[in-house]
């Protein structure tokens, strides 16, 4: 029976939408995919696979997955008018703000920007999951005076990725980990930037404002910054004899320690940080740097102990991009770059069977004031 | 007693935030501004006294009025290099599309960007408030092959506004129900463009990405974009004879008329509607347009008869901006242009009192696949 909606603050475990793309299933401790568990999926295949999981609703063929990486490679190419709109931003700009202003910018060269059919939808999907890592990687080169850099279209598309932004081809294990991080973040229900995209969506907006809006939100800290906030404070602690007493004087001063909890699951660890500390601990020894794992390890434990709380995907994938000599602020673009494929997929969802999101609010100001006349 | 929540879609009835800036008391027909009728407000007082009301609580004195005037006024220059990106975006964008990326923009050259206070809010509030106006107008100006148009701060604020859209300086009379019509779409409870900023905001994201994806909402034509197919179909019609036989093909075909109807008020006329209505039987009948009026009295008895759906804001707001010669593709920069002054208070106030939004789905998908491996 249903009674009077009581008001939970944040939406905390309230229904927001009805979806076949994933879900947190926090009593198995599984994260599903289209059915599929994303631990398997990213044990198993490609980011590649999972994109086209997310927006066909199967897993591909071999066949299938090379067109859809022809498809990605052809795409790459950016108008003229976005790299200059990229190269008139200040330099000092935060990673994620020329990001948003590019993705808007590239909405008005988009022929099919109008065209909310699912086939529209999809073909607007995969240049935008083309462009994104080109928009990443070139506005950081911008700002750090660096040339222009042009994909590598013999590289795999997630390899590619990778050698745009640090400038070298990568290593088979590098390649490896940074599609299996790509992997991780490619989709993960119903977060604060897939929600922003699904209501801006059903207002029949079109697919690149809402992965504008998308950007907007996964700037913030309490969500697509927390990566970089973790590697800050990994580096500040500088060596796994700092970080346990950088902890607790963080948590006497009660300042909030980025990489830990989540809203949904609250008593276990989530299961992508699990992968991702173990790919660190993989990269770490290939590098020799196992002090970095050590120092992770050891924040793990202080955090459980003093907090009771788990590492998020964030915690791990931090460390693991830091080895792979990616720029800490590139850390949010990345994980928006690969959040792409999850978001567009909510979006043609949302575009085909859509409800405008429009909630009502608790009224706490006064009443029955007048102007003076 | 609370029990299990139950899915509404659309988020239809459910209370998303508690807030002290605005409610649409439906029992009471009335919509409330931080403790005044928004109707009582659009009758006695000035957008700016709206606009200082929802920023700092309270109405202003004559001297609070007149320094805000003055801090508009002060800000309207744009940076250099969000003129050059409205340049090179292509002629055929939509004005939204350009609007959103001008305001992503210049987040990088507002250098409190990250202060999320009440105080830096508000002051970044004024800015956005002085500078959208300006990129509405120009951007325009720029698609159309015009010239660049300075502001004329001898002009009051909305003067100003009009002036910069149309190129000749309005009227007492143009100039009063164009400032009329911007406190009528100042703020509105909780529609799509405002939840999505405040969702936006909830991640500690800042207040230019909240506001850029807002636009992004209201570009939907589910929500701002309606005003712009109101006059469309007025303009399709033609004449006070044609609007009839037009609204009922278009029933027919089982085409949505927009202007009618809202999720909030469903058994009567939206109060502002009202309002402009009778100021746009002032407008055409000092323009001796009275035709027009007629179309729209007759388009809202037909809609009435057929639908029992009464007219909402924009359907008598975009008659009166056609008779203002504003451009029928600025109707909605327009409404967001005025409504920046509701979305800004409700980012300060989300930022002021936050909970992140992250809500849950209800899933439909398949379970317990698995990939061939």
């Amino acid at each position: 029976m249903q009674t009077e909606q009581v008001y939970q603050p944040g939406l905390e475990g309230v229904i927001a939408s009805e979806t076949a793309i994933s879900f947190l299933d926090v009593d198995s401790e599984k994260i599903i995919l289209r059915g599929y568990d994303l631990i398997e999926l990213a044990t198993n295949v490609q980011y590649l696979d999972v994109v086209y999981l997310l927006l066909n609703e199967k897993l591909p063929s071999k066949e299938e997955k090379k067109v859809l990486e022809n498809q990605l490679k052809e795409n790459y190419h950016l108008p003229e008018a976005v790299i200059s709109i990229l190269k008139v931003l200040p330099e000092d700009i935060h990673a994620m703000d020329a990001l948003r202003t590019g993705i808007s910018a590239m909405a008005g060269f988009d022929e099919e920007l109008e065209d909310f059919s699912s086939e529209a939808n999809r073909k607007k999907s995969i240049r935008l999951l083309a462009k994104v890592p080109v928009i990443v990687a070139n506005s950081y080169r911008l700002k750090t005076k660096k040339s222009l850099i042009e994909p590598q279209k013999e590289l795999s598309f997630s390899s590619n990725f990778l050698y745009m932004i640090t400038g070298k081809k990568p290593s088979e294990s590098e390649a490896q980990v940074f599609d299996q991080s790509l992997t991780l973040y490619s989709e993960h229900e119903m977060p604060n930037s897939t929600f922003t995209a699904r209501v801006i969506a059903s207002t029949l907006s079109d697919i690149y404002g809402a992965l504008t809006g998308a950007v907007a939100s996964l700037k913030g800290r309490l969500h697509g910054g927390a990566n970089e906030a973790v590697m800050k404070m990994l580096l500040e602690a500088g060596s796994k004899d700092q970080i346990e007493p950088l902890i607790m004087k963080k948590l006497r001063n009660k300042e909030r320690i980025m990489g830990f909890g989540h809203r949904v699951y609250m008593r276990k660890m989530d299961p992508r940080a699990m992968l991702m500390k173990q790919a660190l601990r993989k990269l770490a020894e290939e590098k020799g740097q196992l002090d970095l794992y050590e120092m992770c390890e050891i924040g793990e434990a202080v955090m459980h102990r003093e907090k009771g709380l788990y590492p998020n995907l964030d915690y791990y994938a931090a460390p693991v991009y830091y080895l792979l000599d990616i720029p800490i602020e590139l850390y949010t673009p990345i994980f928006l770059a690969a959040r792409t494929a999850g978001i567009c997929a909510h979006v043609i969802e949302q575009h085909n069977n859509n409800r405008l999101f429009r909630p009502r609010i608790s009224y706490l100001g006064p009443r029955n004031l007048h102007p003076d006349t």
